[in-house]
């Protein structure tokens, strides 16, 4: 048995948490930078929870509520120009991966003198500014890992960093928060959290501990099958939903992502396709790949989620998001080139290589 | 689902797994306090690695090796001012729950100005010096907990405090150094690990995740139930060993231990009974007393360790441990006593009185 587990978040997880606990916002400093994106935060409620909390506790605050979906490094040196204007203690999170993400980037650039591209090559020297994370999806699980992943237009991709630094000192989880979200996207962030620990479990790099997590958040998403199918998110399902998506979070911050992770960035960079779609995609071709490797490992997955096989497991999965994206011949080989400069995907199990990641590709977007 | 998890410590476990880390102890300064018993340190192969990893990492060190088991006050004012004499700048604890719960206690009182008593009712105000944890039992799990319990002889008792900085900030758990236990103590410390599991998931204060940790240590544990039987600790046993601890530990952290815990301090204070073994002797009662109130979780846990009953359970346990104490009245009422000024009792699923907690004494210490 041999891992590393390193987790310093505070989780507070239940409805209404952050009321519950508005002296630990005061630990951190006597202003605050909000970062969230155009709707998220607003529509979810927490926005204006957080803020009447803030008033509650004397807290200053100032919002930047410019977030893009995927973040560009463009719009991260934004929001630092903003922070170091306003001179906040501490940073508030609002939203979906991508305000808490951009929070991560922010937070560190604000105390170290780098570049946003920096950010991939250099270790943080400083401490970032304390992040506290507020989700507003059930699906990242940034609220509890080290990682950031951004848009890079010079590399035609999502690139991500990531540093002991850069866990939130608090993640409130409060699935309340994902009651205003259409269920298209409640569906797409729920496939996000379940591609994060299927990919953590099948991972090279599992380890005894981080499967704990995985199949804990598996079992969590089994649980919301039937919701799935019937569009019925009751709260108790939502309260599954966000634990799936926080166990996926520490999956990966002990294994990292896989192939679907490093696939699925073209098709959000180039097709705009959202991030749980495009992973939903090649969970498929992932799996019957990977299945002659880790067949034990497959079986007892499909078995808590109560599926006979890949086959009734992916049509699942794809009938409940759109599915209409092709891809030329060209498009498939430049994604490929591009999923095989990440380095998740030497966390397969079995072996792969770009004609492989090619193979996937065309096996879902071709039809073939 | 409502819960807060805050476990700051970055586990490290595996075999050897303190010598491709030694670059983590410089972070912490450059001298360290080795903080150990008379024995277990030496005898586990601990101290040696850690001396010549300091060396080798050109870190100054001094040993304070005098903590006794289950440690008084009075141990702990020596550890404090042999650390204020040497200025260490972090504390490295080797050895059972006694010497890295006299870290934690030492390691708060060098840097906050208290007597060791007022660590029970007074907050810290200032971190405590850095921990490194290096257990050398699997019972306590110490290496992640913020506990430290310490023998009080003003109130006959063991007592416990906890400070969120006293969690160590690294544990490096190798089942190895667990090689040299004598069996008594390698089983009575397994049936430690496995009572905090347990009383854990039975409390009131159990929650979703908790109950993942406490159900994965019993799990873990009844992996080793033949090789308790049969004396026969492999390295796989031991490293299951070792995880079902950390796994209390975790547990023991959000829900605080039981009643067990409660009634086995005065066991260990007066009658010198060993921490596990005092446990031991309840579990049987304390299961039964609860059976009622918590039928499901008892035969989910009676399932996972292959009993059929709570009396087959208990006859496993008891035929491993020396079971040979007699109380007389007079100390079964005194003990009940004091087992009622101990805040865990309130963990009890079933509410507990003095009277009820004397009839646990009564069935277990005079075979009625």
């Amino acid at each position: 048995m041999d891992f590393t587990l390193f987790m310093p978040t505070k989780v507070i997880f239940g409805k209404q948490c952050i009321f519950e606990n508005g002296h630990l916002f005061k630990e951190f400093g006597k202003k605050a930078l909000i970062i969230t994106g155009k709707s998220s935060g607003k529509k979810s409620g927490a926005l204006d929870d957080v803020i009447a909390l803030l008033k509650k506790e004397e807290i200053s605050y100032c919002v930047f509520d410019h977030v893009m979906n995927n973040p560009p490094l463009e719009n991260i040196s934004e929001g630092v120009l903003f922070a170091k204007k306003e001179k906040a203690d501490f940073i508030i999170g609002i939203g979906g991966g991508s305000p808490i993400d951009a929070a991560k980037a922010i937070a560190a650039l604000y105390t170290n003198e780098l570049q946003p591209m920096d950010l991939f090559s250099h270790s943080l020297k400083n401490a970032s500014l304390p992040i506290i994370a507020i989700p507003t999806t059930a699906g990242t699980g940034s609220e509890v890992t080290p990682y950031s992943v951004l848009s890079v237009r010079e590399l035609k991709t999502k690139k991500s960093f990531s540093s002991p630094y850069s866990f939130p000192k608090i993640a409130f989880i409060d699935s309340t928060y994902t009651r205003s979200l259409p269920d298209e996207v409640t569906i797409d962030t729920a496939f996000d959290a379940f591609s994060h620990c299927m990919e953590s479990y099948l991972s090279l790099k599992s380890n005894h501990q981080s499967e704990l997590f995985a199949l804990e958040g598996i079992n969590a998403f089994s649980k919301c099958i039937s919701a799935i199918k019937n569009r019925d998110f009751t709260d108790d399902i939502r309260d599954y939903l966000m634990y799936s998506s926080y166990m996926g979070g520490l999956a990966i911050t002990m294994t990292g992502t896989n192939v679907i992770h490093a696939m699925g960035y073209s098709m959000t960079y180039f097709k705009n396709i959202s991030h749980g779609h495009a992973n939903t995609l090649f969970v498929g071709a992932f799996l019957r790949y990977n299945q002659s490797t880790v067949p034990e490992k497959t079986e007892k997955m499909l078995a808590i989620l109560g599926f006979k096989d890949i086959m009734q497991f992916e049509r699942f999965l794809l009938s409940n998001i759109k599915n209409e994206v092709t891809l030329s011949e060209e498009e498939i080989r430049e994604y490929a080139q591009l999923a095989c400069t990440q380095k998740n995907i030497n966390n397969s199990p079995k072996k792969v290589d770009q004609s492989i990641i090619e193979n996937m590709y065309s096996e879902v977007v071709k039809g073939v």
